[in-house]
């Protein structure tokens, strides 16, 4: 049976992205070595590195004065680095669900932290605009997109001040004006590669500028002069990202992707508007085209464990919702076929005919 | 041509470790999906991970009341975890090299600290003995096995303060005394699995001690809570180590482990002892049993490139020395089998007759 994987994190990634992966495991390029045997000092390492790094520039058409990092940890990690590298005084957050307000509690060590608007009060389920940003604030910080509430930034907005953004789940699937961002970031095993990897894309003017002495490997400033090999780096998931960077340039770059995304999108979101069975969670523009959520219908909520089930039968892996939103959640990232979206809105068709 | 990589990490893993990596990135477990593909909260992985662990206690003999936590990064994001979570006043450090030195400068950041004793008089060619560690000191921090000088403390020492040590070399190469210790910690990409992953073995009654706000991500209580799995961890890596370690206990533990290091480090000093081209670095019992450093003898420097294509051409991978220390450097984790040392020993017996 063929199976479309919904996993929202670690997630699917392109069949030939896992092939080139697990070729590279056994024998790396006819070496004799696998991968994972190899040096991060060699020169067979120093180059996927390199074309990684070049293919994100090149992707996201990143202009000059900005560093990409490619770095170990995830999101989680760089919660703490942003105000490590970033917080003088005061520091504002858009919270948009969970990981906005992780990222805004790790913030509150390192100076005040002002939350310029949230959603809290409709259970995350919309983006809050025109909310004011203080023009004090050293940054603003966004979370592009939500995987647990299934809400996104569709595109990139005005900021006074320096703009940061957490872009793990959505980074590669649309472009991007970096010119926006002092720094963008997130963690990989969504669209870049498997987890255990994180990316930065850094203003270099915007380093080493709060005075406070930050911990080697916190700092971002001294991955970006050793260019990203101040430490062992995680060898292998850098070699996933390269094969699906340029995975994604073969496709047609993040236009494409973009396009794809909200083909994908519109196949469910519209299945799951017209059923009467089921009900999207966000609605309108804030609607994310990487996390589709939706729940039963009114009147059908005891049937969840049933749909469930049913889907799980026909090869659609991983659709229950995150367990603090509860519900379904289809992950649709840039490696999942249109096949994959339109045998679960025909699924869902089938569910409510029975 | 046979080959044998004498990489210091990234390293040589046993084969069966590599094969069982690269099927697992194909189709794990028949599943129909890559292990990359899988999310970290699966039923799937949460086997992988408790089994890993497990398997550390298991072979490592570690008494209860210490949590073993698999995590991201390495070694140097250690560097900082460990004082920000175990430093309040006054830290000590045993200076043996490289590593040693940069887990001191770390410490700087969060207290006093003081060097108890160092080689670098001697280019850090030997271990340090009868230092005074002082009674006040929150630990005391040790470097068990050092991969650039090649020198290795062969025993747990007695420690007055709280011992920490950096294993990052030599764990699962012996057995260890863990209840000497409040706190082991090392990358895992010599003899645990690949890079991107870090272990630690630490003393639950000796967290949550400094008062210090301690951000979540470098808060081992928090990782401690988690199980592991407060963030994404980098799941293939996990499978990885999972696989060696399986591979470890299969082979007859660590005991047998130290059995086999003793072996080959015999084979390869006895002929860098006995061949008058070459020279080791390091004399008697402080010679590492992972990294063997040898240079070209006096009168014999200018042979130092010709020896190294020499080898080269025979299959022996990554001899050369570390940039800093120069000269060579064989590494032989637990994976380097007997003839690989073999081989090399050879290889310097035929050089010397040309």
């Amino acid at each position: 049976m063929k199976k479309y994987n919904f996993n929202a994190g670690p997630s699917m990634l392109p069949h030939g992205v896992v092939e080139a992966t697990a070729a590279a495991v056994l024998d790396y390029n006819g070496m004799g070595l696998s991968f994972m045997e190899l040096s991060h000092r060699s020169p067979e390492f120093k180059l996927v590195l390199d074309e990684a790094r070049s293919l994100i520039k090149e992707l996201l058409d990143v202009p000059g004065g900005y560093e990409v990092l490619l770095l170990g940890g995830g999101a989680s990690m760089h919660f703490c680095m942003v105000p490590y590298n970033f917080l003088v005084r005061k520091a504002a957050y858009l919270n948009t669900g969970v990981w906005a307000s992780k990222a805004m509690k790790e913030a509150t060590l390192f100076g005040e932290v002002v939350e310029v608007a949230s959603s809290a009060d409709k259970n995350f389920s919309y983006i809050p605009k025109n909310f004011d940003i203080p023009a004090d604030a050293d940054y603003l910080h966004v979370t592009s997109n939500n995987t647990v509430y299934g809400t996104q930034l569709h595109a990139d907005i005005d900021s006074p001040v320096p703009l940061v953004a957490d872009m793990s789940s959505d980074i590669f699937s649309r472009p991007v004006d970096v010119s926006k961002y002092a720094c963008i970031y997130g963690g990989a095993q969504k669209n870049l590669a498997q987890s255990g990897l994180s990316f930065v894309i850094v203003k270099e003017s915007a380093l080493g500028m709060t005075g406070r002495a930050i911990p080697s490997i916190l700092d971002y400033k001294v991955h970006a002069e050793a260019g990203s090999l101040f430490n062992t780096p995680p060898t292998l998931p850098v070699y996933t990202a390269l094969r699906n960077l340029r995975w994604i340039k073969e496709q047609g770059g993040v236009a494409e992707m973009e396009r794809r995304a909200r083909l994908r999108a519109d196949v469910l979101y519209s299945e799951i508007d017209r059923n009467p069975m089921f009900r999207a969670t966000v609605e309108g523009d804030d609607r994310s085209f990487m996390n589709i959520d939706f729940v039963m219908a009114s009147g059908y909520e005891e049937l969840e464990q049933t749909f469930a089930e049913y889907a799980a039968e026909r090869g659609l892996v991983a659709i229950k919702g995150h367990r603090i939103a509860g519900g379904f959640r289809a992950s649709c990232y840039n490696a999942m076929p249109h096949e994959g979206v339109e045998a679960l809105a025909e699924c869902m068709k089938d569910f409510s005919k029975r």
